[in-house]
């Protein structure tokens, strides 16, 4: 690494080699999501849509440097809005959001790569779904970078089905399985406070960089198979205007998650990150109503009292040979 | 004062006469806006809204004490969504978001009061409003307490009018005037995020605690005054399905803002404040569209090249004698 001042514009932590396998792996997962999403919209003729892209390059100068692709579908027969960007930035100082968990490395010039993607289906029948993986390096001049992976994905229904949290999750302990029998279920209990939960890790570095960078690929190819037989079986199923009401409402509580919560949304508002770009994850259109109150025994009131609990859901389907 | 151990679910800080006078003052005007956006509303069997009243108290044992009565109008004639909350809290432990200008009061003891509102009118031409008053009391065990007090109000237009910017701007310079002249400029600077602005204040206690509460006082008399004209003036304007869209999108952005950068709202999640009511500033609907382009000339592209841009309304307006 060549030492940088503090004006950062200059060259990446990690030019050569690494850089670019786990870039290369990044942009490929990208494309690979973005056309399996566009299969499942089918004939542009029939009302299928496609994503546009969208390649961005910060202009010098900018505290931030780097560059992304965006790819958004809006106004789809199955989405009403996708979003799935690749981004790779570097700054001058590690934000605070990133560094609580390291604080021998506050403030140091940081590298970040990663592919996050928010899909809002428009049959309420059909969940909404995060997936994030990422790579961070960071290293104050002169010193050896530290590299650390993050990622996950999970599974918001707005009417809930066993079967489809099951699948999810079994996917995901798929995933994670060649990594050690304990990843699952502590990344699992990482991530439970959206949906059905799934799985999600952070400053994750601990078998070394090559296993680390293996299971986040693994967890970004897990995604797919996580997510598109679950659309396959509900996107056909009919829904009204109740429905539509409930998928707009939950929606509102998706946004205040993503606003006020979400740790990759503070990361990239913090560190300059472009809106447009983490902006990607909002609804096409969400509502919001006081106090909303559904009947107990009601599907809209099955969601809280029965889904957005945590719940060991693969334990409990094996338990009862679903 | 009484010193108080951890569980500090004991005597207020200011027990007595100031938070008797303070809460009473702040109860009262919640009361007078919301009868009158009832009035505004109009009759019952005319399609006119009431407000919905809600008195809440934080139960035993819990982080944050306290009670309030919220207010919300969902489904109006004029007001598609219009929420007027009063709390009065106190907890153990100032949040952060709070002493950035304070740090010897960090983790004191607090108490809160205030009254806060977000009006989201039916019709695209008459703009949705903000206003907020608070008075802040902190004080580590067996020191003298010390109070603050904050606020503002500002108006963001979806179809810009000089005449309301204006009209706005003055009705905040004239609540100020008494308190000094330097007030309305330095408040009007510190609230330019949103819509054409206005005005707002915090960590204010300079001229001491009765010259401090009675400005607090006069910004949310001046409410009324400053807002209903505008909306009498508007409301009757006739729009159709490119406005409402346009209006769904600014929402978008307004939610962006308030769950993202507004001050308030961190408070009130950092200090456990009930979610609910700090969700009473949220649009009944709003939209996300990706990088929305309105053509140059177009009312929708004025907003953003005329309105949402820092300018002095006043005196834009008496030297072009409107």
């Amino acid at each position: 690494m060549q030492p940088t001042g503090a004006a950062f514009d200059a060259p990446p932590l990690h030019a050569g080699d690494v850089a670019a396998r786990v870039r290369g792996y990044l942009v490929g997962l990208q494309a690979r999501i973005t056309d399996a999403i566009e299969g499942v919209e089918g004939r542009v003729e029939e009302g299928g849509a496609r994503f546009r892209s969208d390649a961005w390059a910060k202009p010098p100068g900018e505290p931030l440097q780097g560059d992304g692709i965006t790819r958004i579908l809006e106004g789809g027969r199955v989405f009403e809005r996708a979003g799935c960007g690749f981004s790779h930035v570097r700054g001058p100082r590690l934000p605070p959001s990133a560094t609580a968990h390291r604080p021998e490395l506050a403030g140091a010039p940081f590298e970040a790569m990663g592919v996050s993607l928010v899909f809002h289906p428009r049959n309420p029948y059909v969940p909404t779904v995060h997936m994030n993986v990422r790579m961070i390096a960071a290293g104050h001049p002169g010193a050896a970078p530290v590299c650390w992976f993050g990622g996950g994905m999970d599974l918001t229904p707005i009417y809930g089905f066993d079967e489809d949290a099951v699948h999810f999750h079994r996917s995901c302990r798929a995933a994670l399985a060649a990594f050690g029998a304990d990843k699952y279920p502590r990344f699992k209990a990482w991530c439970e406070q959206r949906g059905v939960g799934g799985i999600f890790f952070d400053d994750f570095s601990e078998p070394g960089f090559d296993a680390s960078l293996a299971m986040m690929q693994s967890v970004g190819d897990a995604f797919l198979g996580a997510y598109l037989p679950i659309v396959e079986r509900r996107q056909g199923l009919p829904y009204g205007e109740r429905e539509r009401e409930f998928q707009l409402y939950r929606r509102g509580r998706y946004v205040e998650f993503n606003l006020v919560w979400d740790r990759g949304t503070h990361f990239g508002l913090q560190s300059g990150g472009r809106t447009e770009s983490i902006l990607l994850s909002m609804p096409p259109l969400a509502a919001w109503a006081y106090q909303r109150e559904d009947p107990a025994g009601s599907p809209e009131a099955e969601l809280t009292a029965r889904f957005l609990q945590r719940r060991d859901w693969i334990e409990a389907a094996e338990g009862h040979q679903l």
